[in-house]
């Protein structure tokens, strides 16, 4: 997606350590015009797909997963990090190890709002090791439903995770796919 | 807003403690078409103010925030709740101490973010002891910006937070105010 990859190269800083700042646009700041552009292209891009729900994590998925929704015209459901008092006992719950914060965290996803008969599509704004991707794709086997794929804004090609995922036979839409990226030559994008 | 009044009665679930728990379609599985509807009313509620960002903070106020933002064409900035390796030093804090979950949390938005210039519109789903929407105003004014006001979808008219915000000047839109509530004779709504 052209308009995106532009935007990268335009506002994404380079930090040690392989972190790609992008929030000025995407997980911090919301520019939502691009949001929609992004929905869009979600929609495009799996059009020939049924899906009767998005299903995303909090917290930076869920702006992108909201305004996409809306050219699926299905909910959202969000994959909460913790339990909470608020969620009662019936949930589906997975273990996720998180490359930014560098710590394990429990998702949870309440039953009633992931049934057998779904047809789920997952959207994050990242994929890096892949890990909070499987967490969620295991939380839709779990409930026995279907799942469509994943639209993911920025796939890291260098690390792990796309091709992890897609080794367990998901189907991952990224948007722009960065094959490598340092702060000299900073971000080259795959084709 | 009656289409909301209409549906918290429908599918709200009173517990407890005076726990409301709407994540059918507010705050766990999301309508993103009644997020469409709640973002049109906030702007008609405040069509007469030049808003420049909507402010919110993680995770459940993120999607009301991007869908309304579509209709006042600006930036959504959510608030963190901790510290992360992704956020730079520079950052606007406040403390804030949850109703749902009964702990003090920080919470940190970039400066980058939030300027002097900027007219902010804080959206958030609850207002209940207050906390969360006072530490958000909180940020804004260290910023030097201006606070046009807070539009909340569910205000839980029997705390104290409603009153409190607006006697500290900030002008409060609710789309459903809460007078009471309990299991037997279920949710009344203030006129």
């Amino acid at each position: 997606m052209q308009l995106l990859k532009d935007r990268i190269k335009k506002d994404g800083k380079i930090r040690a350590g392989n972190v790609l700042k992008v929030d000025s646009f995407l997980n911090h700041q919301m520019d939502i015009e691009l949001f929609g552009e992004i929905g869009k292209e979600f929609k495009k891009r799996f059009a020939d797909c049924e899906v009767t729900k998005i299903l995303t994590i909090e917290a930076s998925g869920i702006g992108i997963a909201c305004v996409a929704a809306q050219y699926f015209e299905v909910p959202v459901v969000f994959a909460k990090k913790n339990q909470t008092k608020n969620i009662a006992g019936d949930v589906y719950t997975g273990k996720v190890e998180s490359f930014t914060h560098g710590r394990v965290y429990d998702i949870i996803v309440a039953k009633e709002f992931l049934k057998a008969e779904d047809k789920v599509l997952i959207i994050d704004d990242f994929l890096a090791n892949g890990n909070a991707l499987l967490g969620l794709a295991k939380l839709v086997k779990d409930a026995g439903a279907s799942l469509v794929g994943a639209g993911i804004v920025i796939e890291k090609g260098f690390q792990e995770g796309g091709a992890l995922v897609r080794a367990s036979g998901v189907r991952v839409e990224s948007l722009a796919i960065i094959e490598s990226m340092n702060e000299d030559s900073g971000v080259v994008f795959r084709d």
